[in-house]
C-alpha cells in the first residue's frame, strides 16, 4: 500500500523522543527534511516538483500551464509537540490518491492535477498561521512576513535565506492562483463538534459512527495579546501590601476568559504565557498572555473579548489588550461540496474552529473544500492525536474518487 | 572618592540597554567581566588576588596564612533584570573601606583583611542560590553542583570549564574556612520590613529615618516546584467540556498561595512559570510553577505549603509538589553584632527574608554579620532598585570603622 510507505518515511522526521510530539517548524532542519520527503515522493512518481516564491511545494501531474488545475494537499509543519496527522495526513493521502488513480483506475485527466504542501501553516515559529497560502493570495504582506521574528529574534527572511530560499521574491502570486481550478484539502478531524441529529446530540464523526465528513465552513477566529504590567521586586523581602504583582490579575483573567466563553457559547484559550523576568525569587515585572477565541459567528467571539477587556479596564489601567490577528468566517463553495457529497455517498457536513489553507484560498475566491477523517477522541495539536489506519485509507479512496470526477469532467 | 571610581567602572557591565536591569549570570561573559573588574581593583591596590576552587574571588591585605582574617564583601552576579546594588554595593564598599583605612586612617592591622566576592549567589542560571559559599562550606555537594543545568541544558561543569575554571576541584574547603575569623557583608536593604517602635509601626530603614541597620537574622526559606499536568489539545476545536486544561488549576493556585500567605503572615510568590508547549493555539499539556515561601519562623512557612498541597490534593491527583530547596533560619552572631552596634552608634537591628552568603557562612559556624544600607522604596531584584549615594558612603565609613576595630583588636 503506497500510503504506508509514504507515511512511514515521513513519520520519524522532527519527532521529539521524549514526548513523541513533533517540532516541525518552518525553515528548521526538520521542515527541510519534510520538504526533501515531498521532493522524493514526487520524483518517485515522475511528477514535476517545484517550490513557489512563497515556499509552498507543488508536484504536478500534467502541465500547469493548461490551467483549471485540481489541487489536493495540505501542510507538513507542526505546532510545538503536535501530532503526526495534522497536515501530513492530507499530503500523504494526496500522493496515495494519485497512485490509486494512476495505477489502479488508470484514468486520463483532462486537466492538470497537483499535490500541494503549503508552507508554515501552523505559524508556530513566527506567529502568523497559514503564512505560505496567505502570502500567495496577498492576505499577508511580504514586508511584514519578512520582518516577523521567532523567539530567538531571527526574522523569517533570515530563516528562509539560511534554508536556501530567497525571501526577496515573497508576495502575492496571481499567476499561480489563476492556474488553480479548485483545492480540496483532506485533514484529520479536530475536536468533537456538537451535532444535532434526528436521534439527538452527537459529538463529532465518532459520535455519528462514520469515517469521513465534509466541511461546511470555518469559524471566525481571533488572537489577542494581553500585557499585564507590574513591578519587579524581591520575593523574600517585599511585603504583600507593597507588591504590584501582575501574576494575580493574569490568574484572574484565565478564569474570566473561561467564564466569558461559557457565557457566549464560544471557545477561549490561554495557551501561551511569558513571564518577565521569570525568576524563582522575583515578583514578575510583567506577564504577557495570548488569548485565542473562536465561535460559530463573529458576534459571540467579539462578545468574549469585549467582556474580558471591560473587566480588565475596570480593574486596572496597566493592562493592554492588542488584537494580533482576526480571521473572518469561511463558508466553503456549496456547489463543489454538493458534488463531492454525491460522489462520497452523503457524508455528514460539519463546521470546524480550526484555520486551514483551504480557508485562505476560499477567501481569495478559489473553489475549495475539505474532507475530514474521523478522530476517535478529537484530540489534536498533541502527541495523542490519532486516526485509525482504516479510516485514513477510506480518506485516500474518497480523495481519489473526487479527483477522478473533477479531473475528467469536461465542464468542470 | 574611590567609591565612585569603583562603582562607575562596574556599573555598565551586563546591563540590558532596554530595561536598564542587569543580567550577570554565573560564568557568562558578563560575570567574567565583573571578575576582571575585581582583579583590576585588587591589583590597583597591590592586594593579592586569587580565585578559590569554588570560583569565589579573594583580595588579600596581609598574609592569609596568618589566619583569623577579617573578611568583608558580597557578590557580583545578579538575578534576571536585577538592580545595580544587590551584591556589587557590598564588594565596592569593601574595596572603598580598605582605601579609607589604608590612606585615610593609616591603621596597621594585626591580622589579614580580605575582600571576597562569592560566586553565583543569586543562582539565576543554575537554580541554586549561594552556590559559591555553599560549595565552600560543604552545604552543596560538588557532584550535584557540577550536574546542575541552565535553561539551555548546559551543566555548571561545562559552563565553568568554558569560562576557564576547572570544575574538578569544586567542593568543601575547610582549610580556607579555617582562615576566616569573621565575615561582614554589607548589602542594600531589600523590602521595607514592618518594625514595631516606641512611636508605633515603621516600615524599613526609610521609615525609621536612618541610613544603616544591622541584621538580626535571615528568615527560613523554601522553594517548591508545582507541576500541573493536563492534556494538550487544539484551542480551536476542543469543546470546553472536553478539555483537561492545566492552566485553570494553576491560576487557582496563584490565588490560593496568596491567601495562604496572608493567613499565616508569611510571603509566598509565584514568579517563575513554564507552559508546555506554550503555543497560542494549543491547550497546554502542562504548567510548571515555582513557589517561593518565607516567613519569620519555620511553622508559618510550612503551614503555607501544607495548606496549598492540601487544597491541590483534594482537587486533583495529577499535580505534583516537590521541595526544591529548604534553608533553615539564620541568627547572626550576637557578640559580633553587639560590638558592631557599639562602634556604629546603635543602628536598628532588622531581620530579612533574603538569603545571603553571610547566612551560609553563619550556618557553617563562621562569626558573621550584615550591614544594610537604606533602600528608600524597598524595591530590589528590579532595575528600579536604588540607594542614595550619601547612604552608600555612610556604609563605606561604617565598614571601615568595623574593620579598623576588628583587625586591630589584639583579643579579636
Amino acid at each position: 500500500m503506497s500510503f504506508d510507505a509514504l507515511w512511514n518515511a515521513l513519520e520519524p522526521i522532527g519527532r521529539d523522543g521524549r514526548t513523541g510530539g513533533y517540532r516541525r517548524f518552518a525553515w528548521t532542519p526538520a521542515d527541510l527534511a519534510c520538504r526533501d520527503w515531498f521532493t522524493a515522493a514526487a520524483q518517485d512518481r515522475s511528477l514535476d516538483v517545484e517550490t513557489d516564491r512563497n515556499g509552498n511545494l507543488w508536484a504536478w501531474w500534467g502541465d500547469p500551464a493548461a490551467g483549471d488545475a485540481v489541487v489536493i494537499g495540505s501542510h507538513l509543519d507542526s505546532v510545538p509537540d503536535g501530532g503526526a496527522y495534522d497536515g501530513p495526513l492530507g499530503v500523504v493521502s494526496a500522493f496515495a490518491a494519485l497512485d490509486e488513480l494512476r495505477t489502479g483506475r488508470g484514468i486520463t485527466p483532462l486537466r492538470p492535477v497537483a499535490v500541494a504542501a503549503f508552507s508554515d501553516e501552523e505559524g508556530a515559529r513566527f506567529g502568523v498561521a497559514c503564512g505560505g497560502s496567505r502570502l500567495m493570495t496577498g492576505a499577508l504582506d511580504a514586508d511584514r512576513a519578512r520582518g516577523l521574528r521567532d523567539s530567538d529574534g531571527t526574522t523569517m527572511a533570515e530563516a528562509m535565506a539560511a534554508a536556501g530560499h530567497d525571501p526577496a521574491n515573497l508576495g502575492a502570486d496571481p499567476a499561480r492562483l489563476a492556474t488553480i481550478g479548485c483545492f480540496v484539502e483532506l485533514h484529520i478531524e479536530q475536536g468533537r463538534v456538537r451535532l444535532e441529529t434526528a436521534d439527538g446530540l452527537a459529538f463529532g464523526l465518532a459520535g455519528l459512527g462514520v469515517p469521513l465528513g465534509l466541511a461546511s465552513g470555518i469559524w471566525p477566529h481571533g488572537r489577542w495579546r494581553i500585557e499585564f504590567t507590574g513591578r519587579a521586586d524581591h520575593a523574600g523581602t517585599t511585603r504583600l501590601e507593597d507588591r504590584d504583582d501582575p501574576m494575580l490579575l493574569f490568574a484572574a483573567t484565565v478564569f474570566a476568559a473561561r467564564e466569558a466563553a461559557i457565557r457566549h457559547d464560544a471557545l477561549a484559550t490561554i495557551g501561551k504565557v511569558r513571564v518577565d523576568p521569570n525568576g524563582v525569587n522575583a515578583i514578575p515585572s510583567g506577564v504577557t498572555a495570548w488569548l485565542d477565541v473562536r465561535g460559530a459567528d463573529e458576534p459571540r467571539v467579539r462578545a468574549v473579548v469585549d467582556d474580558l477587556a471591560g473587566d480588565l479596564g475596570r480593574q486596572r489601567d496597566d493592562v493592554r489588550v492588542t488584537e494580533e490577528s482576526w480571521t473572518a468566517p469561511t463558508t466553503f463553495d456549496a456547489t463543489l461540496r454538493a458534488r463531492m457529497a454525491r460522489i462520497l455517498g452523503d457524508p455528514p457536513i460539519i463546521p470546524t474552529g480550526a484555520g486551514h489553507d483551504a480557508g485562505i484560498l476560499a477567501a481569495a475566491g478559489i473553489r475549495s473544500a475539505m474532507v475530514f477523517v474521523r478522530n476517535p477522541t478529537g484530540v489534536s495539536h498533541s502527541p495523542l492525536e490519532h486516526a485509525e489506519r482504516e479510516d485514513c485509507l477510506s480518506g485516500v479512496t474518497a480523495l481519489a474518487a473526487v479527483v477522478a470526477d473533477l479531473a475528467t469532467d469536461e465542464d468542470s
